[in-house]
């Protein structure tokens, strides 16, 4: 079974760690195959991993299996695990990593990794990814049936995500992630604006900006102009047409966005 | 059929956005092979994306689909083409970025991709990439005929190359691209250079700097000297051994070069 | 034969040249599976393009072809050279950069690459990877004989590795790698600290700091204190804890490491 393995970490792209993952995974399944979501998550952010798996996990077709790893506590108290969800795997430390991505597609069970007879020979205390997560991975990608890895875990480490809160006829938020377009990615989502506002017209604030009316894309707004689209996950982001909202509005990194009804 | 997809974009490789265009890919073609070109090319960039994609396309086995997104119209006007050419398939936005290394294969025929079948079913307006051109890219993969995708363009985007010059017993071009290494490649193209000056010997001016001769590689020169070469994709480019000839020369990123006979 | 080809290479990830090599490789053997370790060695770094590859390597299938190609002096006298080794064919110029990985796993045998049946039709003297290298691993992963690419060399050339000094007690060696999260990596090995202290405890030094005993892993010492590990490829490596020993202890690239019995 050839399957596909995603990999979602903080381990850059000149280090030899992405890629001894990769030689781990193929020594148990030649045959799969390895895609890269990221390796350039800043080094232990986890809401940033969080949040990239997140958004590009859905894509990906049924069984997929997707590890990450951002894991500053590797070694230590937390527990690797395996989530099975609707339509996917995903496998990486249970520090709150894995939960967006998986939540939002269904989570159906979660087992703890104990099993090494999954793992390579040697385990490195600060090396799971090539030792415990990538052979796991190619195991269940190989087929084999998730309840023999280990124990059924009822509570996992939850991530705290920043919340969007309503009242007096605004919606706030903020900032989540800067994408490589200086693209002002939010935690508002369609579906809120939809509940708050329903059809009505919108205006977003961001820096001392005012943004009347959401644009279907970019080049709806004249070159250098801000911009407030619904984003292709479906998020409100803030983008500055042939430019970059991040350097134009010297927005930081978790900038407060509100929305109020036009 | 596996079939071989490139894929050459702005996204940058740390966001999910060229992951999330795999996803779609293999969503419908799941044995393709996906194979990056970059997606470092500099945001909105179209010249430098389609130089990029120029200088790696024809090294790829016949019949491969090569994707490129650098779309800062992306759901605006610009409409998504495919170009069969000789020996390829060049799938993106029409904005000139996918016309040099068609044209240098040789275009057969243009198509407009209209035809939804072909896309994910939902269609974002800033995500083309992931929604319009991957699935379309997969379909042709699998074998599907161009002809199904939309009608036969006549006239397609061009994009704005700079010009050699001749005159005066010299040639004038300037540099288009500078690599990792701080190679200065320009546009004069060894054809040109043979046109003009045939089996003489010449003498390159940069920055101030008079080259005598072409040297066959790098280290034909000492070790911290200027020395011009005919690159691996048949272009003069000033390099120095050892040392980066951007940095070395303080040169802009479209200096001037003069070639003269000797 | 699908096989695996792996590449770490100084070309960077922006410029076309890396996509030219893959290209060029699946022309001969469009089977084959290509892995990426790095193309962000430094540009002519051999050293650290050698250490990269022999982390990176020994965690891949047997019969893994490893292509490493930092090559500055590409076209000129160096020889193109396949080593032949217990489990791997290693595939590169003859400076020394494939020796470290070819040495620990146990080098069989060196061919010298000559017979042009094995290149591209037309090899660029300035790039090697994609018109010499590249071809020849898809062929050897093609099944192809090493016997038949060229003479067998009995000398190659070596890389200076820094040495470990012994003595006085203490075992003095230095950073020869920082890596993405800023952990300093020496050239001190596992089976050197048991051969020199066995089982007692030790005391590292760098930079003016004392680390009394080594840890297990990272998150055995507070947020922000400093920890020596044996880190995943069996060297000492100096640590902190959810921060950056690199930037924490402004430690520079061949900072002077020493282990004393405690």
């Amino acid at each position: 079974m050839p399957g596909i393995i995603t990999l979602t970490t903080d381990f850059g792209l000149k280090d030899p760690y992405q890629a001894a993952v990769k030689g781990a995974i193929l020594s148990v399944n030649p045959a799969v195959r390895i895609v890269d979501i990221s390796h350039l998550v800043r080094p232990g952010n986890i809401l940033e991993g969080a949040l990239i798996l997140r958004d590009a996990a859905p894509y990906f077709p049924d069984k997929t299996v997707h590890v990450a790893v951002v894991d500053p506590g590797v070694g230590g108290g937390r527990r690797p695990v395996l989530i099975e969800t609707k339509r996917y795997f995903f496998i990486g430390p249970d520090n709150g990593l894995l939960l967006p991505a998986a939540s939002s597609d269904g989570i159906k069970k979660v087992v703890h990794l104990t099993d090494s007879k999954y793992f390579r020979k040697d385990v490195s205390p600060t090396f799971h990814g090539r030792d415990i997560f990538g052979p796991a991975a190619a195991h269940i990608s190989h087929g084999a049936d998730p309840a023999l890895f280990g124990k059924i875990i009822k509570k996992t480490v939850t991530i705290k995500m920043p919340a969007v809160r309503a009242g007096g006829g605004a919606v706030k938020g903020r900032v989540v992630y800067t994408d490589t377009f200086g693209n002002l990615i939010t935690n508002i989502g369609k579906a809120a604006l939809r509940r708050h506002f329903g059809g009505r017209g919108v205006e977003v604030s961001v820096k001392g900006v005012s943004i009347k009316g959401l644009s279907k894309t970019y080049s709806d707004v004249k070159k250098g102009a801000v911009a407030a689209v619904i984003g292709s996950t479906g998020f409100l982001e803030i983008a500055v047409n042939r430019g970059s909202a991040a350097a134009d509005l010297c927005a930081l990194a978790e900038e407060s966005v509100t929305v109020r009804a036009l």
